[in-house]
């Protein structure tokens, strides 16, 4: 393989540019390739400030243009199934967003290919997987350190949805999450569905019955019940508690992770300077890089070094006489001001 | 300027080999060209993996081989003026970790020396000003939102110390900290400072005194009480607590940044997907890339994918009959298992 | 009506011994007056340390020693309808435990005799309508200040149950509890019930399916599910999450209520000493009293009201000074030691 | 001893009145004897209601009335040396609010008239002691289960102040409340004490200096310090944070008692419906007593045991059928609605 993804990215909407955009700064390893989208100036606009980068109407351009080894597939789901037909039959890595296909039957198509193939190809773009927090739930589960895993609660909301958001599409875009969760959590395929529409709120558009109340089985007989509520005004949740048989887990919360075990509740405290700042120091160097490029700083100045120097002067005298010690400083050189 | 910092990293000890992997993976804009270290087989270890890296023992070497245009100075801060003064003298971007110097004397030298060149070319690692709970603390005092600030609270609190963490180091590497982020928070220079020792715990190594409790005082008058405690076992914290005319705000606590105001407790509920799952698609498609680049798959399967799109077909027919509908797959194939 | 109530308390089990501990100790307006038993050893027992308090075998004989106005039924459940309508006869104020009588037919033969007097003289034992945190949450519902109540998350867990309790006994013991909640908080009926068995843990005894799954619905379709969990192990829970049209509400929680609304999140903050600190006046009172009658002080004794005193006057001239004042004290008086 | 005190009350303000009412309600093993006050019509408005108490102008009436064994004392503090002494010559018990007397010279003068009575006849008001998370504090101090104390830090917030609430009195009102927890917490005396004034709030009234912060060390070097704001607005709080040798506890949060140690924060799970609802069946009790001594009922009724049996034996049913189970009610007899 290449020591580089030269990446095509299919579709240059709004999860697509987004993915553009993630590629092309954050990740390492990948470029941003091409990018195909049959508004080709949209397809333009989002490879215009990408260097080595090009715009194409059709992947087969894309491909044809013999600068792409992987793909990425981020247009509406109707159109995956020829697209993912199309990058199979090349055998290059693909990242499918979610969904696979937008019915079982042609997910199966895929399916097959892929195993006429004789090796693993596509990823689904079900990105909770890769959260901090389900993972840890993931391994509470399989780790059976509070015993077997009972019953799961979910919830979903969202603050509103884009028009012409479906009743089908409550199931196929969102509860969709819930489902591969729930197989991912428990290692097992789900058995049965229920769904109920119970009483709806005066905030859903016209023809949606939103909230609904979904209750799903495993094949160990472990119940999942989900409030899929996407007009929820208040903000944005995706939350799960675990009843073990040992004890209760929350994640999603405003307050992170928390367990409850043993007549005791509660998280895990931070465990060093890196949990929590190892960010802050990617954005402080980010933000000197952005800043030098343009010949500039992007944070404390010498001056900020300099007072706080004093401050440590007086400070250290301070703490060996016990009283209170003035900071003197010279005046501030019109540089920093 | 060049369209790439080309950055030597002075020093490749702990914060330095971070910084260097900080450069290599994930920062955009910038490239690790050079590593400096006066023990050069660190530097040789440090460059081994990162295609067009060099070592070199000293950063003149580094200087002369004409492929740097910025320096990221992370020595210890005994070193740090004449590291300074040399990158000065080339007018190259400079970001220095914490301290700038170790002492007020030869922080003025530098200032002096900066403030000769005409232009601002130093950052100081205070990385603290990236976090994002610090910046909203710092929004809330600036916009006066909630009156004047009157107080601070701080803690600085580590599980224990590495050997050979004195007294005065308490004040110059942790206190520290502090010093700047009282004067970033309230945008004034500090007046006073007090140190008091009070009882020591049995758990700090000999000769030093821990925990101690520092007052701080702004030009203003805002007092800051610091509690700065190395050894304090349970954990990791550096907080704040904010006390302002019309209310008080926490920060840095196990569950994020919360405000009580006007007879309410409370937070900032997550506004939509991208705050709560944005760092997992990053984790996402690097896990994509990284397998592919293997030649195999880092998550999600078209089983998956096959699996939920049944699941969905089985909610959507639920959703109309209201009652419990089961789920058919497929055998699975053996690629899948 | 007399100014006091003279209460024959029915049965001296565990739940009845705590109603006469509760009325002799912490009730104003009631006495018990008879504790009537079936095991009389156990009724004498009762009223050992009660003056005026006598033993009986027979609600009858209760009645009958002329000395009655009052009747508190806690005798298993089994026994109430005979007991209530023995009471009913005799035109007396009820307080009957919960359940009513142990199924619908014989409740309804209770709502027959009662409307036959009438006037409402029987009170039933959901005490959870008393509970400070279901009184708010039952406000905000009735209040419509977040729009329509749409759906119920109830959490009823136990660590473990005492020997005998059946499958049975999960709904008509506990679930029965969320019956009578859920129809206060809506004012509604409810309409039907499901229950779901799913997966069950090893912690529970033999015969007992535990966890269950109970879906709820009342008149205007408002959905509740429930997790009844006896065995769980981690300690004891009552909550319930309420989603509203405009924003969700938590009670029961290990940190009291709170709500998420318009982009927030949180709870009401303690208003004055009162709430914060009524309770300890009671016990700081009740403690004096009780010591007093043994002829001691039950708390803070004089020699603290003199050091405090000292540590005021230090503290009044600190505040003028700045510095830190030394407390004197005089030597403490053996008395106090 | 005998077996009730009867209790003259001294000064009918407002802490007299909240005592006279407590004493009178919500108290066992007491009753209100006697109300002092110079002003004898405000004494005899709190007797009004009170069976057997009588109106007094001086406690040297109400002591000759032969009716009165205890004495509690809520006059302001420069009455209280007066009443005192006189009450400790009549060798009964007393509670005294707090302060003991304005000053330590005073105060002294009490140590030792009690002194030479050679018993302890005073108990002072200070009632943090009695609230339950401060004693849980205390006794996780004297137990060392987290080490030896280091360090406190106390918050004393008020939302405002009443008229003519002066300098001095932060200091003698409020911190003094603080002064005796940190004694009692520690069980040391205080040795020093600094007051530092700061930067002020715009919402103190003229004259006032608020808030202020206070330094305080104990005979061990325990260091304690204390932010004192009595106009800070958006509520009320008394929470102390202490830092062991081995954790960190919170008490008097909006969350309840918190302990982070070895990792881990979080607190104490309800173990029983005991504490959960302990407090409920004291209201609902009362809420009966109060309603039948009115001839009525004052919660759940007949009919509501009655739904509620209806809802159980469909639960019943449902939890048999594994399906959804209708509710079937009666019509509702008129004397319910």
């Amino acid at each position: 393989m290449a020591d580089i993804l030269r990446v095509a990215v299919i579709g240059a909407g709004r999860m697509g540019a987004d993915h553009i955009q993630r590629l092309h700064t954050r990740i390492h390893g990948a470029e941003v390739a091409a990018v195909v989208d049959i508004d080709v100036e949209r397809a333009q606009a989002a490879v215009a400030d990408i260097p080595g980068a090009r715009a194409f109407a059709t992947p087969a351009e894309a491909y044809e243009s013999g600068d792409v080894n992987a793909v990425l597939i981020a247009t509406p789901g109707f159109l995956h199934e020829a697209a993912l037909l199309e990058a199979l039959a090349l055998d290059i890595p693909i990242l499918c967003e979610k969904p696979l296909t937008p019915d079982a039957e042609s997910a199966w198509r895929i399916v097959e290919a892929e195993v006429a193939t004789g090796r693993k190809r596509v990823q689904v773009g079900f990105m909770r997987r890769f959260d901090a927090e389900y993972a840890q739930l993931g391994s509470m589960i399989s780790s059976r350190e509070l015993g077997e895993l009972l019953m799961l609660h979910c919830r979903h909301r969202n603050p509103d949805t884009p028009p012409g958001f479906t009743n089908e599409m409550l199931i196929n875009d969102s509860v969709v999450h819930e489902f591969d969760v729930i197989r991912y959590l428990t290692g097992e395929e789900i058995t049965s569905v229920q769904v109920r529409l119970g009483k709806a709120s005066s905030k859903a558009p016209g023809g949606q019955h939103d909230p609904q109340h979904v209750l799903i089985e495993t094949e160990s007989g472990v119940l999942a019940d989900v409030e899929i509520f996407v007009n929820a005004q208040f903000g944005y949740e995706v939350s799960t508690q675990a009843a073990f048989e040992d004890g209760i887990v929350d994640i999603g919360g405003d307050g992170g992770a928390y367990l409850r075990r043993g007549g005791r509740w509660g998280g895990v405290v931070t465990p060093s300077f890196i949990e929590r700042f190892g960010t802050a120091y990617d954005v402080e160097v980010q933000a000197w890089i952005d800043a030098a490029l343009r010949g500039e700083i992007g944070g404390p100045t010498a001056w900020d070094g300099y007072a706080t120097a004093a401050c440590c002067e007086a400070g250290v005298e301070a703490q060996k006489s016990g009283e209170k010690v003035a900071v003197e400083l010279r005046e501030k050189p019109e540089l920093y001001s």
